[in-house]
Parts: structure tokens; sequence; C-alpha cells
């Protein structure tokens, strides 16, 4: 009899937007009246930018014709887009784009990322963070350290005094929208040069900081070439979430998993769309780059008021000024699971339970600043009036 | 320091199209003047279906808008493409929508089913076959024994007399183009049942079947629910090699890999593109099926053209009737990799060594009919100039 992978068991049963879509749909069936707003998982709502969709239509329209039809692209990519972020994204940074690798988008580069590593490494994982690191790592049977991110270490976790193999990071981070400074960034990147450490450095969320002082990648730290992968998305940047398309940075530094990575990529992976990377080309364009931040900043409205508004109700945020998330304090230390039931129920607001995002996130939510600006206005009305006045 | 997996190190140093296409650009460059034919890599030529233009321009549009637009969908697929599929693929079958998780490609799945599997079975591929297979289980360490598929069994590979945990197979095959009856696809499915092994069934060429008796599902066989998961893509069906999308079944009858294969695709995979998904919809409508089948019946008509030459030439082929593949003998049992060089030098005609697809395919080379009509027919010219005439 074929054995299964018993890691799975060690799983949760649902991964965690799953199981909140599940709930929300049972409430909504049951009240079909209600006026549901969303601001749980972190989807995009706005659409995409002109000069993307153009794009797009001339990618389809290629399609349409013997000679501008295109099959099988290179499994790491076209070089129109590897170039386009190598002079944009990396500009100064000393990347080459045989080093960066596109794909159908960061979640499952962070997830797949695992091939090519043993399964005998000891994975530091933040606490709370992206339930994906972890989950992945259960999958493949690795021992797992937590690394707690707290108030104290302003979210950026403790270096830890044990040697951990593999250590991801993300920032600004999903879920507490904390973001980390330069200095504490080199302290991570010195921790991995000394223990001979991996960091897989996730920055999706690169596109929402604006305060010149924050790194927008992990190689403008000296030495992080030696010591660390960098995952990036269009999927917040540019609204790709429908579309899928992120990349991989995996210098030729880091001993030879650069050779690895395409390899891999090229036995279990074919390219992404050739319509969605003419899109993703199309964010570097002058018009699609003034274009695509003209959203962001619209997205970085949203989380000014939602953190204001949490400010206002004594839930001490954090996030939502580089971020397009907002971190705050249940009522009262209010089980997560719970407030997100009571809001459902009382305000129909959806959110995310902190504890979803690992056990330091309990007595947390998280809020997500991707939908309309009168519906985060009144969504932060609604939870107002519930908290402060109990209606 | 971090370890990496070992297991890449028994891997061969390129995937094996990365390999052809490495020569082929090398020759190219050295003899710029070469007007160099093209039926190595099984890539599709013609356009994409007007239908399926049609309604990727449409889904393009949706983006355009606050109303229309998609972001994130779920991990397994849209319910209307699963919809479209089991009505489809899968009339008469009793496979349910839930059963099909929507994919960028039957290459992905193919090489990430391994994830909801122990590393601890024994795998039976056979040789010669798509390289993807082997290779994905290389890199999970898993024990292999390979199943020889000879002109003595017709390439459907022979029963084992051991127990294997988990079998590929793929018909119509990719690379001898041979097909299944029903009669042995059968045996296979009554082996697995009496050894509790899982039967891997890849039919992304199913498209081409055009006999009657050949079957074009795995589950058009009795008990096949229980043992077997069947691979299916759009690439070869509809010309979406650079669209990216395919589908995977796997029925709930199977202990309970529906439930660990949706738990791995939530967590490492984030679906396909909805533009992709709206496209294939597309396939199924009226028009979409004319239009694909014209097209289908235009690469078959190519087979047929190679299949006839190298019957004319003496090369013994198999398929290309029920495939877009010609698998044929070298002449004179000459060396796979040497008479690919042969023929791009003499021929300028790029064919698949059979060796790149197993030991077994070892004096074997693949002939791809994805070509142009015009094109086919001067490359069956030049390959017989070449041997016959020894020009």
């Amino acid at each position: 009899m074929y054995k299964i992978n018993d890691n799975f068991s060690a799983l949760g049963h649902r991964y965690l937007f799953s199981e909140i879509a599940t709930r929300v749909a049972a409430y909504q069936t049951a009240h079909p009246d209600a006026d549901i707003i969303r601001m749980g998982i972190g989807d995009v709502t706005r659409p995409l930018a002109p000069a993307v969709i153009e794009a797009m239509h001339k990618a389809v329209d290629d399609c349409a014709t013997m000679s501008g039809f295109h099959g099988y692209g290179p499994e790491h990519g076209y070089d129109f887009l590897r170039c386009a972020i190598v002079a944009n994204d990396y500009k100064g940074l000393g990347i080459d784009p045989s080093e960066v690798f596109i794909s159908d988008g960061a979640k499952s580069d962070t997830g797949n990322i695992g091939d090519i590593f043993s399964t005998d490494n000891i994975v530091g994982i933040p606490d709370p963070v992206y339930p994906v690191y972890m989950d992945t790592n259960i999958i493949a049977g690795r021992r797992i350290r937590m690394i707690p991110c707290t108030p104290d270490n302003g979210f950026t976790g403790e270096i830890p005094d044990e040697r951990l193999d593999i250590i991801y990071l993300c920032y600004p981070n999903n879920p507490t929208g904390a973001t980390i400074s330069r200095q504490k960034l080199k302290e991570w990147v010195d921790y991995a040069l000394e223990n001979g450490s991996i960091i897989l450095y996730d920055a999706a969320y690169e596109a929402f900081i604006r305060s010149e002082d924050i790194p927008h990648s992990i190689y403008e730290i000296e030495g992080a070439k030696e010591c660390a992968i960098e995952f990036r998305s269009f999927s917040k940047t540019a609204g790709f979430t429908g579309i899928r398309c992120g990349f991989t940075v995996v210098p030729k530094k880091l001993r030879n998993l650069n050779y690895l990575w395409e390899r891999r990529q090229s036995c279990k992976f074919n390219g992404a769309s050739y319509v969605t990377q003419k899109g993703a080309e199309a964010v570097y364009s002058a018009a699609g780059m003034k274009q695509t931040r003209d959203t962001v900043d619209y997205y970085l409205g949203n989380a000014r008021i939602i953190r204001e508004t949490m400010s206002k109700l004594g839930l001490n945020p954090v996030g939502g000024d580089n971020s397009p998330y907002v971190w705050a304090e249940t009522p009262g230390g209010m089980d997560s699971w719970d407030f997100l039931d009571m809001c459902l129920e009382k305000a129909n607001v959806v959110l995310t339970p902190g504890s979803g995002f690992g056990s330091l996130g309990s007595g947390y939510f998280r809020v997500s600043a991707f939908g309309d600006r009168s519906r985060t206005l009144d969504a932060m009305v609604r939870m107002e009036n519930m908290i402060v006045k109990g209606i």
C-alpha cells in the first residue's frame, strides 16, 4: 500500500484563509441581507493599471497570430521582465538578471523553495507570521524554532542565541505591518553570516514603503548576497493577486543555490503566463509606475484611517504607515477567533484573527487596507460603535 | 551551515530540453544563416483559437473595472472551469467538480504531487518517458524501479512482478506516441488494486485520440477511482503552452488524497491566472471546441506525414496516429545524441534524442508534429536526403 506524507497530519486542518472564508460564507448564508465588509484576507480590490491592461491586451493579440504567438517561455521567465526588474527594483545593488527567477507568485516560491534544502535543517520562523512558511516546513518535516516578534523588539524578531540554519523574515511584515530598520536588518545578516544560515526574505509588501530610512531590499545590507534569497510579488505592488506573478532573487554568491533553483524550476514549473509577464513588464513603464504608485497610495490612505481609528479605540496599533496592514490588540485581551466572530456578527466586518498567524498573535487581529475608501470608513464607524457604544 | 538537498546531485546536470536548446543555440550562433527547423521540444506553434482570444480579452477588460475585477481566486480553480471540465471531459464518468483541481499546468502538478506522498515509497517509472517523473522523484529521494516499455509490449509497459507503490503512466505517450488499449489499462488498474498502488496517469495528449477504442481517461476503467489520479493539460489541447493551464483529478475515493492535495495547493499555490482560466473555459464553448479540434487535426496531419516518411526510411515508427509524436529508430542503431547532432548539422533539423527519455530510448529519436505544415514537409525532405542520399 502506498504511503502518504504523514507530516500533513501535523498541520492545522484548514489553511487560515480557507477557514475564515468558510465562517464568513456560513454567516452570509444565514443572513443573506447582511452587508459584510471584508477586511480579512489581504486581497486587492482596485482595477489593474491602464498601462498593464493595455500590455495584456497586446499580449493576447500576439497569441492570435502565427508571428506573435508565444508557446513555452523560459522556466525562469522572459529576459524582458528580468531586465526590467533589475533596472528598476535593484538599481545599483549589483543584481544580475540571471539571478532573478519569474514565477506565478511569491506564495508558490516561498513554499517551493524548500525543495532545494535538506529536510535536515533547523528552521527559524517568526511568530506571528504569514502561515505558509510554517505549513510548508511542517509538510517537509523540518525542525522548527519560533522567533518571538513582540512589541519589545518592534515585531522585528529576537536575534536567536542558538544556531538556526534557515530563517524566514518578512518586511514590511505580514501580519503586523511592522517594518525593519537598516540597523536591525544588518544584525540579522551578521547573524546569518556568522552562523552559516540562509535568510529567506519576503519583501512582497515593499511597494508600501514610504519612509526613506527603511530598506526596500535585503541586498541594501552588506553581505546579504552571501546569505539571503529575496521574494517579491506583483500581487500587492500592482494588483496581480488574480493575474499571478512574482519573482525570487537567488544571488550566485550563495553556494550553488542559483543552479539548484534553476534546476528545480526547470523540472517542476513551466514559466509564468506570457500575458501575465507582459502585464508585469508594463508595471515598469513610466505610466505603469505612476498608476501603480497611485493605487498603493490609495491603500495607504485607507491604512492611515484604520490605524487612527485603532489608536483612538486604545488598541495600540502597529503598521499601516509603510504597510497595508494594521495590527491591533483585541479589546480587553479577548480571544482572536471570538473577536472575529463578534465583529462578523455585530459589525458585519471581517478581520483576521491574530492567533491564525502564530501563538504570539493571540489577543491581536489584523485589518487589511485593501478595500474601498468609503467601505473602510463605514467599517471603522461600525467597529467604533461596537466597541465604544456596545452596538 | 544550512544543508542543501543532496538528492539534486543525482540528477543529470541539465533538464533535457534545456540541454537541447543550448546545443541548438550554439549551432545557430556559429551558423547564423542556417534555416533550422525545430521538431525537438513538443511546443505548439498555431495561434490560440479565436474563441479563447475573445474570452481572454474580455477577462482582461474585467480586470480594468471595479465591478469586474478578480483578485485571489480559489486555489483549486474557479467553479466555472471545474464544472465545464466535468461536463465535457468526464461526462458520464461520475467525477464531481470538487475532484478537479485547476493549476498552471500538468508539469507543475505531476512534479508537485509528490508532496502528498511519503518519500518512503517505491516508484515505478516507465522507460522511456517524459523526464519530469524521474527527476522529481530523484529530488525527493524515492527508490525508483524502471518499467520497460519496448516494442514487445507495444510501449505500454511490462506489468511488474514485484509490488510498486506509485506508478506513472502516460498515454498517449510522451515520447513514444503509443496509446494504450482498454484491456491493457485494465491490467494496470487491476495490478494497482491488488497491490495497493496508486497510478499517476498523465493524459496531457488526450485530445489527439481519434480511434474509438482508445480510452480518453483512466476513469473509463472500472476501479480506477480507487487507485488513480489523472493529469490533463490545455497546453496541447488548446495551445496553452505559454498561457499555462492544466488540471488534476483526485477522486474522493482515494483515501484522503483529495483533502491532502487541496491542503497542499492551498498552502503552496494561489490559483491559475483569472485570464488564463477564462480562456480555458472558452475551449469548451461550441466555437472553442471546433476551433481547437481543427488545430489538433492540423497537427495530426503533420504527424501522419512524419510517420509515413519514417516508415519509408525503414525506421519503424510508432505513434503519430493518435498522438503528436512519432518515435523512430536511428539509422543503423546510431547513438541518439550523435543522431541529434547529425540532423542539426546536416539537415538543420532539431529532433529529441530518445536516450534523453531513459536508457531504453537509446537508438531512438522523437519527432514533434507541432510545427508548420510546409516546414514539416521540408524537414522530411531534408531527412530523406540526409539518410537515403547521404546529403
